[in-house]
């Protein structure tokens, strides 16, 4: 099989090397003409054959770059070739460059993809949306990226449900990464236990709570003990966020995968408005003494 | 009526004002001797008349204190006299206190005090536990005390209903709090609205928000425009916590209360061990950028 | 001052009501013919003075009706006349909607409206957004409607401001309302307590819960003693959603809100597919009974 | 090496196989004949051989029966002997017993055992607490039942640092079994996806969410698609309310953990007296209509 891989960052460069790895011919374009085999996007459709249906994969950044990439597809590609989209997309832009490639003829599959800096050697747990017919024409870049021949695979439904199904994927990541470091902290501030890495190590094997993730926090832990190099500042990307939206709209209570988004915004936060007006509520109410920015006398406090 | 008081701090003092100015002759007794009507609780038993119950009511913290002050009037109060614990003890004191008394005939009213630095002037709310025949006793204290003739007060039930009952208005305090102190920092995060104390004034007449709280965080807002003054740093009181506590042994979901008892606990937090956590297994699964506690080299980020 | 009012159901009859007993001149359509002034929109318009600008207020539900009677009003008025949106809608809306009728020379405001049921008769607490000069022609129709003349009104800043603002006080209201039922079910679950209606009607003077909702609950408690005849089901309308939207994008923690907001979805669940994938779960780590839908033997428990 | 072991329910009755598998000899005693290898505790401590340190294993219910065992045990040892607690003790009743049974010179180790009914073939995870000296008396049996030579096993600290650390086990196990039922509900209730139990399937490798727990629940949902034949009913056991507690008692926020655990409170509930609270407040306030739990006209909603 032949294939146009647009993007070439850390996730694309590995997809390409898995891939040809696997047999299959790449055709790699990214901005940066070090990492691309071709000189533009026009040369990368070119160099696919004629003869078959030709695939182009994108795996840019989601938002703008990824509808300028459709754009351009769409004046490049023709009756029944077909885009995939395999970047963190939401999954409502994927209903929007399905219409849009639709009406030249060209199919649109979107794929969720996992795995991270370890997919190139162990392979990438994928989720695809699309129809049939579609898919089918993808199967074998899928095939070469999947981890194994049975395994790491699915076609999860229509248009979107391929980065619909990555984003709940990440959406309980969140939670699932809260839950051990809610443990973590409840560990550390104890004073009972001496040896906190040495506990979630013991948990690696035979335990109810034993997972990859859990073998990453250990790995991190034996790295730094007690975290102490690093920072409790947390980033979130827009899965999380887009999860708790796609609840709300499916009125679905996620108090924990919400939680887990809530404590990464305030891990961000310097100085916390919210809490600024409880302290000050406080202090109305019941004479408590707040701490100040500047310097200033502490009220004494009161019953309230 | 003649009444003993166990601490005359801010609010013990205030009391024996309020006590007084209703007519009630009141004998206040403070370990520090400026406040202090006699010279020692021996003293201030002395001093309440004998042809009547003889009616304590301690204001000192909790815990240990009051159990001091408890064991010393097992031993200077008789039958039929009557000890009111009016701090902020747990319920579960209360039984053990009632019990204690109880063998030397001595009964026991638990009440919960809420009003704080309003109080002398605007009345306290009083919530009591105990036996009718107990609370009988001390009603002339309450009446004094309480707001106004039909308000205020209330006989909530058996021994540790009064601080029960207390506790449970701290806890719904504390949800109340965080659920006005998350709406201030939507409102100040969001560019779309210019003044915040403005709104937050607006919301005072005639809408489903108006409290007292709201009135003194207008206050606040009003006296410190941005709250710019005050650190967002939140001390707890026993009184949420057990709330929580009391929830669990009840099987009853607080998901308000238990997130803004936890919210106070991350604003006293210089650092999050929990999103340390969280931060090293980003950056073990995705290569994902860390803050680091020294200087390190970001490493870049990647898809997970 | 003449105003026009589109929508005559229960609020926008009573805030007719209001402004007329506030000596305003009102011209009120609805599609009702029984509740209408007048047999059209366009007959509305023609009601109103050609000497001074021309304001119509939208009191109709959020969405498409909106929409339509914008699209309706965009060709029946002109240069300098003002369109009032008066109802539930989102704030992106306004945004929209000014967008559209300034390409007119129309001016736009949008109104958040508090005051439900009992508005008529107290006034409405109103928040508006819009620039200074459209917000002074509507002057007169707030000042009306408003509770008094130095209270219950903001112009909370640019076009969206004043649904923001509602927006953020409807969430603030989610959380409110879950902090009191959380201390109820807290109190009627414990039996140290009697008679929860008493301590919260105890809580109504001198405590710092106090306020309006609370006065509403011991009301209903005061009705239905035990809340025996309501069931545990509750709606929730878009505010509360889109809070927790609003907060998502400025990255604030909303835990309280949201939390209230789930609590709601979980109410109008009859079946918790979340809860019988742990139900399934802790069966085949610890052969945990589970209860069938149909039935079935079950497993004993075991630890794990 | 000799062992007693009090307890041969399931998980006792797997740990005398997998200990005399290991070579151990084992003595166990129950309270039904017919699983027990003596008449009595007393037969059990006779038979341990007088020339080592006894060492007998308790694995009974937490609370009262393990109190009596401990009881028991204290008359029936002497110096030098050690009792262990591989029950779901509360790490405070730990801190009882270790100083009940060194009145008589009896050391006590305290272990967590995580592994349910899998742990006869693969091992149990042992988390121990107690002194060195009595940890090592032991460790031969800690060495049978753990998974293997280099896994599994911690000395986690002082007494009760054992069953502390699986306390904390088992609330992060709440947290990831609520994060991956949040992810499946959101699955279920959205169209977008067709086959949920694929898409659950396909990330049991090369994902970050790979886990023990989901392969569990992969399992559960092949065998019943949908889950539809097991409720929504969820138990809690004593460590996920204990890991709450000791958070409070830490101040430490577990947003997660705590969510998760309301959770399954709310799952055992037929009807929420806090929801019914919200509804009668929507109620009075905006006239919105409620369900009734007997036939009454709705009334029609309204704003607020």
């Amino acid at each position: 099989m032949h294939i146009g891989l647009v993007g070439l960052g850390k996730m694309g460069g590995n997809m390409r090397t898995r891939m040809r790895n696997a047999g299959l011919t790449v055709v790699g374009y990214d901005r940066d003409q070090e990492l691309s085999d071709v000189a533009s996007l026009d040369d990368l459709v070119r160099q696919l054959p004629d003869d078959a249906p030709k695939v182009v994969w994108i795996m840019v950044p989601h938002g703008d770059p990824t509808h300028a990439t459709v754009d351009a597809l769409a004046d490049l590609l023709g009756e029944g070739d077909v885009v995939v989209d395999g970047g963190n997309s939401r999954w409502t832009d994927d209903e929007l460059h399905a219409e849009q490639l639709s009406e030249r003829g060209i199919g649109y599959v979107d794929c969720g993809v996992s795995g991270g800096v370890w997919g190139l050697e162990n392979g990438y747990a994928l989720m695809a949306g699309g129809s049939a017919e579609d898919v089918a024409k993808v199967q074998p870049a899928f095939d070469a990226l999947r981890p194994g021949p049975e395994e790491g695979f699915v076609h999860a439904g229509r248009v979107g449900a391929g980065h619909f199904s990555k984003m709940v994927h990440n959406g309980i990541e969140y939670a699932m990464m809260q839950a051990y470091a809610e443990g973590f902290e409840l560990l550390e501030k104890s004073d009972i236990v001496d040896n906190v890495t040495e506990v979630f190590d013991s948990w690696r094997v035979g335990t109810v709570v034993r997972s990859w993730l859990l073998d990453l926090l250990v790995k991190a832990m034996q790295d730094d003990p007690g975290l102490s190099q690093i920072r409790g500042y947390a980033e979130d990307s827009g899965e999380g966020r887009w999860t708790v939206e796609a609840a709300i709209d499916n009125a679905v209570p996620v108090h924990t995968i919400a939680a887990a988004l809530f404590a990464r915004f305030t891990s961000r936060q310097d100085e916390s408005p919210a809490m600024q007006a409880v302290a000050a509520m406080r202090q109305q109410f019941g004479g408590h003494a707040v701490r100040a920015t500047q310097e200033s006398p502490d009220v004494p406090p009161a019953t309230a």
